[in-house]
């Protein structure tokens, strides 16, 4: 009687198993995040006479851009190198808790869209390591999401997915981002 | 009695478990897609004188090379921006399900290399979201396989392989990759 | 008498059954590494007189810098093309196991350190395939972790964490990388 109490539950138990495995190489579940984290980043452009403050620098153009100026239309074909400050608010001026490090190049003809490839280093008290993004950023949309396609230190082996949301706009010279960063994968 | 024949059930399920646990961060059983899909795109470089219909242009060069034309040897430290259309089939002229955008450069001196990193962006009643890619690409192989390294919107968190193959390819101004994707981590 | 000892073991494989579901998409356990190698990459920078056994060139530079020399302060902006030759020891006239070869950027204004996409391209006896990295290289410290993001062939679908360590650096021309990768995830 025990026994056959016993049955159904040994065939849960077993169907769970069964779908673990299925899931671990094809089909997730609906994913909650594992760690989720809010930053802002400051890029500053250097349009020639701004070196003292800029924080990113055109070093690729395409054959009708220059590197003092964003190239007509859409900036498209500029390649750019930044360091810029990560804040927890979105003052300029917070101490930062990290650099924001990489390239982004602009990439669509018919529109402002740009690529991104970066690092987010830490080095504060909260969090040591870093978080490697790569993806699309179409920046006229609200919001726009990037992968984060690895992590070290406290970020080892993290995957997920980052929003960004332009929190201000100025000119060519100017953008502060918005990074809203959401892991689905935690190893550490 | 009973009791006695859930023993083995009981192992086997417990063994289940424990092989499930190693798989899901050490090793994979052989794979099958989650989700497959082909597309084709086609790039059309920037010469100096086809700005009108250019999908591509060089942005950086070597010291020896220039923006309207490719280095010699083999392209070698050429690095171009893209915004290609992607299609269903290998028409140029079909409409585009969404683009293929990002950047590619050639990387060896003794043949014809690129490493590609880029996104998909979708934008069609199908599809909605991006996949980003990254990789090695030895073009005089029939077909060559890049990492996709993640995805949005409906392609959350994917991972898998791109195979390229290059479908034509007209002197140094136009080629057409054909792209075999196969997913083997979906989360949607 | 037999039943009732059964469920103590049932609870138990249920619980592993759960834990192994939560982990296949949130938290893993502190892992090994599915395979470790060791690598030695090998870089000589064009500048402008050695073409000949150059590996690496200047394709992208801000508005200050050039195609010949690295960029002051700290090579920042500078975009580089990399075609390097790997070995499993540190000597640059060992017979390579294969190429490293992707780009490098300069992206910090107050130190040394760069960014790093590129794959391993191997065609060995050993080993079929390429590993793809991204990450952040901060240059003066001991040791820098970026991410293995993705792999073919015999790497398919791999994931990991590559640990670079200066091994040489002979002023702007030539540095020797050791490259120490741990492997995570894999599937072949």
């Amino acid at each position: 009687m025990a026994a056959k109490a016993l049955i159904p539950a040994l065939f849960f138990c077993f169907l769970f198993s069964i779908s673990t495995i299925s899931h671990s190489y094809r089909f997730y579940p609906p994913a909650k995040p594992c760690k989720e984290l809010v930053f802002f980043f400051h890029d500053i452009l250097y349009k020639g006479y701004n070196r003292d403050n800029a924080t990113a620098a055109i070093v690729g153009a395409p054959d009708w851009g220059n590197k003092t100026a964003v190239a007509s239309p859409f900036n498209f074909g500029d390649l750019v190198v930044f360091d810029d400050p990560i804040t927890l608010d979105n003052n300029l001026h917070s101490p930062p808790v990290g650099r924001a490090q990489g390239m982004y190049l602009y990439d669509q003809q018919t529109t402002y869209s740009a690529w991104l490839s970066f690092s987010l280093v830490f080095n504060s008290t909260e969090h040591k390591g870093s978080l490697n993004f790569a993806g699309a950023d179409p920046l006229l949309n609200k919001t726009r999401d990037i992968s984060v396609i690895g992590g070290t230190g406290d970020f080892f082996m993290a995957r997920g997915i980052a929003t960004l949301s332009t929190d201000a706009f100025e000119g060519d010279v100017y953008f502060r981002l918005r990074v809203d960063i959401k892991l689905y994968e935690c190893w550490k």
